[in-house]
C-alpha cells in the first residue's frame, strides 16, 4: 500500500509524495503516469496539506446505503443516481469548512469513500473498472441540510451541496488496498457516528466506475464519492469531524 | 466589442487571440489577465475552434425565464435554481454532439446566454458582479429528456445534462457588449425554434453573478448559463442545431 499526497512549502511551491510515517518521500513527474523519488524527504509538520489530487469532477452519489434506504423506505436504485460538486468546493484535511455566506440553517457531514480514477475512462465493464482505479480517499459530502427541499419546484441538490470548502477530502489516496475489506467512519468530536462496510453500498466502487463512465468520461483524478450511510449529523460552529477509512487515513476539519 | 476564442492548429498546439473577420489575432499571454499581441495572423479556416475558455465549472439555471414559467405554470423563484456540468461535457462549435452510450431516448437542445466571469469573486453586490463579468458567448444545454424524471425518487438533472458534449459553448466570448441589447435565438436545421430577450430572465446576468457568488466562489473562465426560454425540442440524429447570440456569433452542432 502507497500513501500519496500533495502539500504546500512555506513559500508556496507545490508538490506530490508518498507519505512514510511523518516524512515526505517528495516526487516528481505526474501522480498519474511516470513519476520518480526526487531524493528529497520532507516532514509531514513543515507543509500545508493539499487535496491529494485536482479532480475536474466530483461525482456524488445518492441512495447507495442499504442502511440509508431501509430508513427512509427508498428501493434500491436501478442505476447510480448522483449530482456533482465543482472544484470550488474542494477543501484540504486541516482546513476550516467555511459558514455559506447566504445560508444559516444547520449543516451536516456526510462520511463517504472516495474513489480516485487513475485512468481516462468511457464505456468500461465492470471487471475492467477496476483497472481504471488509482485509489481510495477519505470525503466529507457536507451539506446544507435546509436547502435541499426548501423550493418546492426544484431540490436543490447541487447548491446544497457546493458551497465553498463543502467538498472535503484527502488527507491521501491510498494504493494497493482491496476497497472489500475498507470500512468507512465519522467521529463528530471524538464520538463515532457513522461506520459503514462494503456491503451496505447497493453499487461497488468497480460497479460505480464502469456505470458512469457510460453517461460521462472519467478522468485521472477524478473522485466519485460513494454515498454515506445512517449517522449523518449537524456540526455546531467549532466542532471536529473526521472521515476515517481504516488503512487510508484520516480526514480532519473544523466548522466554521 | 472584442470577439475571443481559443483554437488548435494542426500540429496541435493550442492558442488564443482575437477574432477579425476570417482570420485570428494570435495574443500572447493570460486571456483574464495581461496579454498582447503575439503579432501573428492565422486564417480562421486553417484551426480548430475549441471552446473559447476552460471554465472550472458550469452553473446552469432552471425556471429563469418568464415565458417557460407561464407555459409550465411556474411560479417566479425566490432564488436562482441551478445544476453544474462538469468539464467532460464541455463540446465547442463545430464539433459533433455525441450520442450517449447509457441513453436511446429524445435529446434535446436548449439554446442560452452564457455569461464568463473575468474575476474571482465571492459575495459581490449587484453592482459590482458586473464589473466582474468578462463577456458573453452562446450555450447548448443538450438534455437526455426522458432521464430527468425516470426514477421517481430522484430528479437526475445532472445525469441528463452531463452526457459527453451536452455543454457545448462557443464559438467565441464578446466582450463590451451591453446584455440587456441581447437576443439569444436557437436554429433547428436552419428554421427559427427559439428567441429570447433579456426581459423573459427573472435574474439578470448580473443579478445571477451576485446571488451565486454568494453560494461558492466564482473564478475566472466559469460560465453562468442563464436558463432557456420556451421551443426547446428533440434534435434527430444528423441534426443542425444553431444558438446564436447577436452581436456574439453562432454555435453550430450536428446531433450525432
Amino acid at each position: 500500500m502507497t500513501l500519496w499526497l500533495r502539500f504546500a512549502r512555506e513559500d508556496g511551491r507545490t508538490g506530490f509524495g508518498i507519505l512514510e510515517g511523518d516524512s515526505i518521500s517528495v516526487h516528481e513527474g505526474d501522480l498519474f503516469g511516470a513519476n520518480v523519488p526526487a531524493g528529497e524527504s520532507l516532514p509531514l509538520a513543515g507543509v500545508t496539506l493539499l487535496t491529494p489530487c485536482e479532480p475536474q469532477k466530483m461525482v456524488c452519489l445518492w441512495n447507495n446505503s442499504r442502511a440509508v434506504a431501509a430508513k427512509n423506505n427508498l428501493t434500491e436504485p436501478a442505476e447510480p443516481l448522483y449530482f456533482l460538486k465543482a472544484p470550488s468546493a474542494y477543501l484540504a484535511s486541516g482546513h476550516v469548512i467555511p459558514r455559506p455566506l447566504s445560508y444559516e440553517g444547520r449543516v451536516i457531514y456526510e462520511g463517504e469513500l472516495g474513489v480516485v480514477i487513475g485512468k481516462r475512462c468511457s464505456g468500461v465493464d465492470e471487471a475492467a473498472a477496476a483497472d481504471h482505479i488509482f485509489g481510495f480517499t477519505c470525503v466529507n459530502d457536507v451539506t446544507a441540510l435546509e436547502l435541499l427541499f426548501k423550493d418546492p419546484s426544484f431540490p436543490q441538490w447541487t447548491r446544497a451541496k457546493n458551497f465553498d470548502g463543502f467538498g472535503a477530502f484527502g488527507p491521501v489516496v491510498a494504493t494497493g488496498l482491496d476497497p472489500a475489506a475498507l470500512t468507512v467512519k465519522a467521529l463528530l468530536d471524538g464520538r463515532e457516528r457513522q461506520s459503514q462496510s462494503m456491503d451496505d453500498m447497493f453499487f461497488s466502487p468497480a460497479k460505480l466506475v464502469s456505470l458512469i463512465s457510460r453517461d460521462m468520461t472519467l478522468l485521472p483524478g477524478d473522485v466519485i464519492a460513494c454515498g454515506t450511510t445512517v449517522g449523518a449529523l449537524p456540526m455546531k460552529p467549532g466542532a471536529k469531524i473526521e472521515i476515517v477509512v481504516e488503512g487510508v487515513g484520516t480526514l480532519s476539519n473544523v466548522m466554521g
